[in-house]
């Protein structure tokens, strides 16, 4: 850190007048005064978690635009209740369990402790933290309520309510904040110099996965993949997919941007800025590469790929934001965008029924977005990156298959077959989305 | 208030040096300086009303996503024009008389002062409000908004356009802002000792009860009760409804956070963070609750009462969203949740045709919310609380009875039963919504 | 440019230290000392363009939820593409080429120099400038992505996408600089006294001369005016539109307030408070005379109208939302409302199919905004406002129909008369927009 210009100016000032009267030892002092208040510091980092935050919480909106958009009409009441149900259960997992077990005691090591979290009390003025620590746990928990949100899309369709209602319980109090542990709380991937600035690892790889392991464990929808043919089972509502698009890229700004975790002193702030233009120009990336690919492979620019490319693009550049330059960026997203277009017809070959196209956004493009941090980032190495890919993906691999098969063996994971035909608006929430619209399956 | 290190440091140097020569009596000045400058305390302050408002305007797209979605096909333009009209005379009214008749003057007494309000001039520079007068116009603005929404939602389907907009007028101009003179605007409640955070009262009953006049001078709609049963008329997109209720919770964020008025010190942004904290975990409580409840009264998780159940945590938790420990405000939405689930249908018993559910959750959970303050807030009273809610019970319903019973008499407010039948959209806005959907009725 | 707050300070203080040596006459100058240090201004600006870009940011989303609600539901999915896609181009081109062409060494002149764009550095701290440079550049990117997306809506239901994603190379990385270059580059028209604060001219009419070339060359929809009468052809959805334009009214208050360029002092937070207020008023104001008006002469309230009654209000007060009282801003919008009533059906007469309307929106109250500056603010001249009217339109409708021409000679910009009729989403997307839904034609 840097001293700042102006206090510069100031310090040497007061400096050069004091040592006219008070000899040396003065200036030492006068020297290591900041140029912005520990006050104002803390006000500042404090509103940065609170911006960062809510935009980051609209994104649990964003998710479920998108869901709702892409499954089928018969499907879109549940696809909305699941989504504000697991944004709730994130918000109070986080708080029961979920926040201590990531951040507190984890000391190089691999969990934190037990106990509900506790805010600072009315009218707290404690400034050694540098910011609130409501602020803090907010933004924390809007994060791994994405995480959640990633699995409800993959999975949509025949999962029944829930047991998934079950299965965010765990992964919001205890699969991501200890996965969550190793990392940012200061565990053994932080001390062997792993790297994931924003989390394309910690929170879109291990949402991935988890959504992966339901995937293989629910099975794929009736029909997808009948008759050695890949059925596709079009989306009902484009708009809203692309609603869900925009306020997942809007609120990628929270999520990127305030991960650099200050902005009071002009060096966090211009590495905010930084991370929002990277941020920017990758998900631009992703979408641009996504459409010359259709237009070439298929001569068709199909808009729910380019959507998924903008995603894409946005998971790639999570992991290293801010050193990137922006040719870097460009590339870094771009790439994300591509592996979109070649890796959702990979899943449908190994016949993993993806209704959203989430594992190739958040789980194959986060691997990339990890992955690919030194070369930006000098500070990192490539195969200690790959530990870290590689430890997320066994643990929460191997966690997520026990708990959905736990769950499935205890009161079964999968609608029935007349359900899933009926649609499961019908058949467990009661309410049709569109009630006067012919909706066809 | 602890002293800026940066300025104690700065202040330390120039006063050592100055002590050397002047004395001792000039250290005694420099400690009495801010640890945040007076003019950075008003920048921050400003800049807090500035996004509580952005975000409380944002409520506004979340009432009209929520009543396009929760009413039939063919009242969905006449919903959508109701609801950006609302926020425009709103927006006026509110210039016009009602910020006045509101704040200035009002001096422990019922009503404050007629007249426009005036904004800081270009380039003002007067520190002693500690914010600009622009800034806190815009946020109670808004506010008085939200007010108005509630009214819209109760009543669709069957209230001509004309006397709504008129209501409106009354409403934000002089309803609204007289009942809050009493207790924001320093009056006699205020002096009392009521207290009403951020307005379950103030805003969400005072809405609700507008609302509770309106549906029953307006009736039901046709054939809602007919045949002595509740026929249900399922709105007509569950995820524009989904898409407006997360649009209100993060609006939400504005609404009771920025209702601290104040950032520009550590202890005031730490309350602001404890009041984002507690309004989600409110919220996340409201939604757990009433699936548990639908579920277990039901069988089916019937997902418009699960959106209102997170609206209900919001609203109930906005008299006092500060205090709460986490616990109390998970128990304080959570109760929000449940007043959904047993009072939606108690008011068809009732025969109040309220379309969108808005009565059990603005009024109902406004009262509850407003009457529970004490068990968080010592300086509180539950009797005093009790005086504050029958005061603005009585008050607006009377004048909202007169009112709409004035325009009953003289413009009539209900739809001929043909301009019912075929939709509002045909019969005043001339505009069908979903032109080439097929309809239902 | 004003010295450096910071340095004053230093200033003083080696002054205040000096004097107590020299006199007394000190103190008095000590008294001028800025209460904002140049580090935290340097971090209130940087937050204001943060915030005010990712607000204008969102007004992408925004057009495109406007133009999916207002075209028909075949080409739905192609509107969702050309939205996302030009947003990303403009992200791309204006790092590429635009900034600098606009920005960087105009001195006076017609055009920028060529080059990328350049952030500050990882830890950037060169107070000088006063904000990050990436915050700037993201703040500036995201307008030029207002220009492009104007043009989207008017030439929907007809345009190939590949030459629209073409001409939007060229718009935002050569067109949009260039004519900016003239005014916010330091240009020739800043020299003669041109003033548009935020972009009515700018942005809004820029955008809205490009679209009024491209609906000229690539003529009417089909049917539309045949018969010799005009044909309306419904937009798809009235929720959407009312939320596009409720997105983009949020999204102004950053391409309005952030305009101010700075939030570091209280003149300047104060000045941000007064356009957020004048801006949602001058937009109210719009919204109510639209209203009014439609009863008035056609006894029905079209609500796509009104939407575009609240943008014609915003894209009026937009060349000078600082300066007017409120009385003023409330007639500037109004008029900006009426010129929707009285101008749409004006381009039909002359067959100028402009799907959205945006060209009455964006093109014609924009004039009027830049023309209505000089009402409000003394410093400007009703001659040189429209100097720089003409010079924009000149210049910007000549190269809008030069590169529109070579793509039409070139590749052609029309789909074919059975692409059309089956619908672009079909025809170039591959992916229907509503599936299961029934659609009309």
């Amino acid at each position: 850190m840097t001293l700042s210009k102006g206090f510069q100016y100031g310090v040497a000032g007061l400096a050069a007048a004091t040592l006219l009267i008070a000899g040396p030892a003065m200036a030492q002092e006068a020297e290591a005064a900041p140029a912005v208040s520990a006050d104002v510091q803390y006000i500042f980092n404090t509103l940065l978690f609170l911006i960062g935050g809510f935009l980051v919480m609209w994104m649990a909106a964003g998710f479920a635009m998108l869901e709702a958009g892409l499954v089928r009409s018969k499907n879109v009441s549940m696809q909305s209740l699941k989504n504000i149900a697991l944004y709730s259960i994130a918000g109070i997992m986080y708080w029961v369990v979920g926040y201590n077990l990531m951040y507190t005691g984890v000391d190089g090591g691999y969990i934190g402790s037990f106990g509900t979290y506790a805010f600072d009390p009315v009218g707290g003025d404690a400034l050694d933290t540098g910011y609130s620590t409501a602020s803090d746990w907010f933004f924390q928990m809007v994060f791994v309520a994405t995480a959640a949100s990633i699995v409800s899309g993959t999975i949509a369709e025949r999962t029944k309510l829930w047991p998934f209602l079950i299965f965010v319980v765990v992964l919001t109090g205890f699969i991501y904040p200890i996965a969550g542990s190793w990392q940012w709380g200061g565990g053994w991937l932080s001390e062997m110099g792993f790297s994931d600035f924003a989390g394309s690892t910690l929170v879109h790889s291990v949402g991935g996965w988890a959504a992966l392991a339901g995937a293989i464990l629910v099975g794929a929808r009736a029909g997808k993949y009948e008759g050695g043919k890949i059925n596709p089972m079009p989306g009902s509502s484009i708009p809203l997919a692309t609603l869900g698009t925009f306020i997942l890229w809007l609120g990628w700004f929270g999520f990127n941007g305030a991960s650099q975790l200050a902005m009071g002193t002009i060096s966090d702030v211009t590495d905010v800025s930084r991370i929002f233009a990277n941020t920017n120009i990758a998900a631009a990336s992703g979408v641009v590469v996504t459409i010359i690919l259709l237009q070439v492979l298929y001569r068709k620019v199909d808009v729910t790929m380019v959507l998924n490319g903008a995603l894409a693009g946005l998971v790639s550049i999570t992991a290293e934001p801010l050193a990137p330059a922006v040719w870097q960026a460009i590339l870094i997203g771009g790439v994300g965008g591509a592996i979109v277009v070649f890796t959702v017809p990979l899943l449908d070959r190994f016949k993993v029924d993806d209704v959203v196209g989430a594992i190739p956004v958040h789980l194959f493009a986060g691997i990339w977005g990890t992955l690919i941090v030194p070369f930006s980032n000098a500070d990192t190495s490539y195969g200690v990156q790959l530990v870290g890919i590689i430890a997320y993906g066994v643990f929460t691999l191997v966690a997520a298959f026990i708990v959905w098969g736990i769950l499935r063996a205890v009161m079964g994971i999968r609608a029935t077959p007349e359900e899933e035909m009926m649609g499961l608006d019908k058949a467990e929430v009661g309410v049709d989305a569109y009630p006067e619209f012919q909706g066809g399956s």
